[in-house]
């Protein structure tokens, strides 16, 4: 079954539900990873919405459940109805029972979802179940918006690795820091508050050893609310990172990259604490961490989008790598001059060889300004 | 007579005629230099617009001429209409003579400026001579966007220099060029014509002789269409301007600042020609030449605002010297890595020592991004 719109047979009444479906599957950012943030709206197939939900922590219900319970809580009778849910209901027994399955039991008339299962080896198996059980079934209604808002658990399951943001505050000449490594604050409140908003919705937020050396960075979210810490990643080939170091200290976990060898170290030991996992990881010939390597491994850990804050060096392995899918900017109104870049690599032989971008987002943020681009070309890039 | 607003007494009509005179003002950007822009409408106070002007060529007549000429050319009767004009007829005979007097003569009833004239030592004498003839006057009506459209006139009359406004085309990294120099294209031509537009509104476009040996620049206004082109300046203290480059075969003025000793050189000889003049500046200790004396001399030539497109080093000198009013700032989506700096200065001893800046325009211009932004502070900050 292709993921292809029939959207001939789309109403408005859908267009609206979908909507709603998808602010709905929004509430489960920071919260649902390492599964899909999913929304689901059940409704009379006239406008009346009967039950709403979406998709909770790991190991708890997910959206389809919650909007069948929302309409039994409401003492609604959800046979015959129509549900809207923002990706295809699953139909195999993970930690929760298939919702396809719930759905059939309920009774529901007709079955409409966004998108279908990003993994191709069970995409459309949830359709077909309810099919094959006398519901009607249609998909590709919203498909965009819908995949946008998974788009790290759609690279995890088309691609085996996580959606890369790299995150970056500069002077609006592009330095982030003083040529000493100052670099608090060169952007203002706001802006790191909305940086705190993205750290949020990662999976993982990661490093490299020279940043914990250098600035110490608890790499948690705090500025804004949030239901779960995302997993905090140093890249630390030889475990240089100091027992002392605020991240591991604050609430949440801790995965440290480094070589085989240095699981053998006296430092390995030093770092041995509940909350801390050591991850050997393969190296180059030179010694460095295998970055396509670490963007495995953090697969495999169920990171679907993972947030790089890190220093100019490790950022311009990330790039020169092509390993950057998202870049999230933040510019500060201000000239510093001579600094720290954005990401050390380089130079090109010629302009053209600089990956091509696109600009997603343009925003103001307090006295700063945000701007957002990805690949013109791969994936995740703007239809 | 100060500049302090009776709004009480603007009314509904006062507001839309000045908006309509505005509007017509900006239509003498590129035209009137070094003259002000302005506009004048004639409304006979019940809202029907009777004549309508803007400030012509340096020598032309003045927006009221216009706008008395367009009412009679259409048959109107202007005696006891009201005047709508962005900024304060003149007094005194230039090179046309005082507007006041021609609206005197005119017989109209009523005259509202929205700015008094900026020159101190005139300012409120074109209302006052009104008022002596028994015309109501009145102003401050929009004097921000009257001031705003006008603000090298203003810095040119009040501080006695340009206003300054450093252009750099950049990736979203900062770089406004490989490491051997090569910047064309980092931004695409719609960036490029809308640098081309900000060159048209200045006086003056100004480079070094880095650039210019470098890249060869024309530096006159080819990607929109222009009435007048900008004078062309070059830092260039020995007068090493090659007598083959390029911004000197292009029609309009050419202006090369040099030190006195290079006038007698031969280099100066070689570069005679009709459309260049040679203008000794000051230079301070170093032989480096100086950048207030270079913001003078352009003042007393007329130069409202001042268009800088340098290179890194000369960038950083006017930033360093706290001489950039405005930042005109293309970003490209793309990152660079090693390569030419925005400006080169500092660094600085503590991030706090950053001048100050606010954003004032964030734009989608083609692929790319228009950044702008000027002191938080100094003069022509916002309010």
């Amino acid at each position: 079954m292709r993921d292809t719109p029939t959207s001939s047979s789309f109403t408005a009444h859908d267009q609206v539900a979908m909507a709603q479906a998808l602010t709905w599957a929004a509430l489960g950012i920071g919260l649902t990873d390492p599964n899909p943030r999913v929304g689901c709206v059940i409704s009379d197939g006239r406008g009346r919405v009967l039950g709403a939900g979406h998709t909770q922590q790991a190991g708890g219900p997910h959206a389809e459940i919650m909007a069948l319970r929302a309409a039994q809580a409401d003492g609604h009778d959800v046979r015959g109805a129509t549900v809207h849910v923002t990706l295809e209901p699953c139909a195999h027994h993970g930690r929760t029972p298939p919702c396809a399955d719930a759905l059939v039991a309920a009774g529901v008339g007709r079955v409409v979802a966004a998108v279908l299962d990003p993994n191709p080896l069970v995409a459309g198996q949830g359709l077909a179940r309810l099919q094959a059980a006398g519901i009607q079934v249609a998909h590709g209604l919203m498909a965009d918006a819908a995949r946008e808002l998974n788009i790290g658990f759609f690279s995890r399951m088309l691609r085996g690795r996580p959606w890369v943001r790299l995150k970056v505050a500069a002077s609006l000449d592009g330095r982030t820091a003083l040529p000493d490594g100052t670099s608090q604050w060169i952007t203002g409140p706001e802006a790191r508050a909305d940086g705190h908003a993205w750290r949020r919705r990662a999976g993982a937020v990661l490093t490299g050893i020279g940043t914990v050396r250098e600035d110490d960075p608890r790499l948690d979210v705090r500025l804004v609310p949030t239901a779960r810490q995302p997993l905090r990643v140093v890249l630390d080939a030889r475990l240089d990172t100091p027992p002392s170091a605020r991240l591991l200290e604050v609430p949440g976990e801790v995965l440290l990259c480094c070589t085989a060898a240095a699981l053998n170290s006296t430092r390995a030991a030093a770092l041995s604490r509940s909350n801390v996992t050591l991850a050997p990881v393969q190296t180059d010939s030179n010694g460095w961490i295998d970055l396509p390597a670490v963007l495995e491994t953090l697969a495999r850990r169920g990171v679907n989008e993972l947030h790089i804050e890190a220093g100019q060096h490790l950022n311009g392995s990330f790039v020169r790598a092509g390993l950057v899918d998202e870049y999230l900017v933040y510019l500060a109104p201000k000239l510093i001059g001579a600094g720290r870049d954005m990401a050390a690599f380089g130079p090109l032989a010629a302009l053209a060889d600089a990956a091509p971008l696109v600009f997603t987002d343009l925003t103001r943020v307090g006295g700063d300004v945000r701007l957002m681009a990805r690949s013109a070309t791969g994936f995740g890039s703007p239809a």
